[in-house]
């Protein structure tokens, strides 16, 4: 009998640092002698994009769910509401992730790192430097790609030290400059123009789960958010018909300017909670978010602490 | 107002791993700066007194709760079930572990590591290996009783390569015959003598749920199986005592000899499960298990798997 490939992936609707840690993770491994394959739950989006092009990479294949016993490698997520269809019924071999951990079990000993980083692929540069592993162009333009993405060129309050120092060690080995292939990186996930309502709350999008209530934090990134509540009416049609489908009690969709660092968001559902969490009120189905630009670090706790 | 010293300790019941892997945390946390105290949520077992009166060394301060926001690391454990009372409501900035995950979940990013290894010591002497930080003999000393207790000196099949190195490696630091040493800790473990039916079967005792449905394992190490078995009437009123008390359906006490490798196991409650999960009949409330030493691979997986 073949063995069977372990598929290494990142979270549903994949990210720029799902993909690239997904694709690194697997040069990784192979380098150790493992027989894998990067794989992924959804589109790429345009920024991601982006990095594939500039590297002239093909995107990892796509799948829709996972068989029973399945070994599989986990990037960039750990949540089983965010990850392949059948995950629990998959071998979960091993997890590298920088968010919290929940709706997550196993019934076998891991292997699991997760560190409270800005990004995956900083803690993947770790794992390449712990073994002294030589970090080729490709992989270097990856990570940093990653890292530039989740910390939105450094500027989020996730970011650590220790995602710019990877980042910076990067770019040399990529003799690429940040400020401006990031820019031009970040740009490239802005233009959401031909995106239908239901696409474009479906780009960036997570589910949170605390006991019976479940909520949905979806997040853009544009340059000018006046241009996406052009669309708001649409919008928020599309965010009452996720939530009637999928039962969710609040949909917060984070319009983020990236180039001042603020979200504004569309709030629907149980506003209450949202109200209760920020001590902010929501008027006209919006409330503005200074500083905001995090969904991990600034949003999700917010709302699961209010919950409880 | 003084900052929180980060508490650390392992699981309820502790084993030697439990207690040798906090006090070598504290030691590393302290050599990087941190503010830490090694706890323990129970009392001492005579194997790892053993360890202790050999080191000179008390046992850690004892604690029962731990206070909402209390900074914290776990070591050897994660299932909150088996952690402190009002670990929910703690702030879990680290886990060292080496076994499944479960029954686990946080609000915000921290830092994980578990590996599929025998024993948590084993990690921890990576973590320092990787930074370069000096092992000294009281530490090696600890690291190494850990390891040989978790894995039987190197008989369970949770044992790896791993945590043969660490331990060969760790006698040359200590200047410690690992067999005679291991063996004469090991025997100090197996004096039951003293102890009351209701003692004995909370000795090394840990719960495990899955759905509704909820079992206890515990197990203890013996020379001579026949002399755990003289009471074999008092411990198994014990043991459906502790059922009725905490609403367990199933309570399987795991004889171990520790110099034949194998295991004598009363099973009470639910044995439908145990009969379906080891294809064994049990006869007499016993069940002799050829070769299982390890209630973490040989029988709290067999049983969830045939719960699911």
């Amino acid at each position: 009998m073949e063995e069977k490939n372990i598929l290494i992936f990142g979270h549903k609707n994949p990210d720029t640092d799902s993909i690239c840690s997904s694709l690194v993770m697997e040069k990784f491994d192979k380098n150790l002698g493992f027989s894998v394959e990067a794989v992924r739950l959804g589109e790429v989006n345009k920024e991601t994009q982006y990095v594939l092009n500039y590297l002239n990479l093909s995107a990892p294949r796509l799948i829709h769910e996972v068989n029973e016993g399945q070994p599989v490698v986990l990037v960039d997520h750990n949540e089983f509401t965010q990850s392949a269809n059948g995950i629990e019924k998959a071998t979960i071999e091993t997890v590298i992730d920088h968010h919290r951990i929940a709706n997550f079990q196993t019934t076998e000993p891991l292997y699991y790192r997760a560190e409270p980083v800005g990004c995956t692929a900083t803690i993947l540069y770790k794992k390449f430097k712990e073994l002294n592993m030589e970090i080729e162009k490709k992989e270097a333009v990856l990570m940093l790609s990653a890292i530039i993405s989740d910390t939105l060129l450094f500027k989020s309050p996730t970011c650590t030290i220790e995602d710019k120092t990877a980042c910076e060690n990067l770019a040399h080995i990529a003799n690429i400059d940040i400020d401006t292939y990031g820019l031009e990186m970040l740009k490239a996930g802005t233009d959401l123009s031909d995106f239908t309502p239901e696409e474009l709350i479906n780009l960036d999008s997570k589910e949170f789960i605390n006991g019976d209530f479940k909520f949905q934090v979806a997040q853009v990134n544009t340059a000018c958010i006046e241009d996406v509540l052009q669309n708001k009416v649409d919008i928020e049609n599309a965010m009452t018909n996720f939530m009637t489908q999928n039962g969710s009690n609040l949909f917060i969709l984070l319009i983020t300017d990236i180039l001042n660092s603020n979200s504004q968001s569309i709030v629907l559902g149980d506003t209450t909670i949202f109200e209760k969490a920020f001590s902010k009120p929501v008027e006209n189905n919006l409330a503005f978010l200074e500083g905001v630009v995090s969904r991990k670090k600034q949003v999700a706790p917010i709302i699961l602490n209010a919950l409880t």
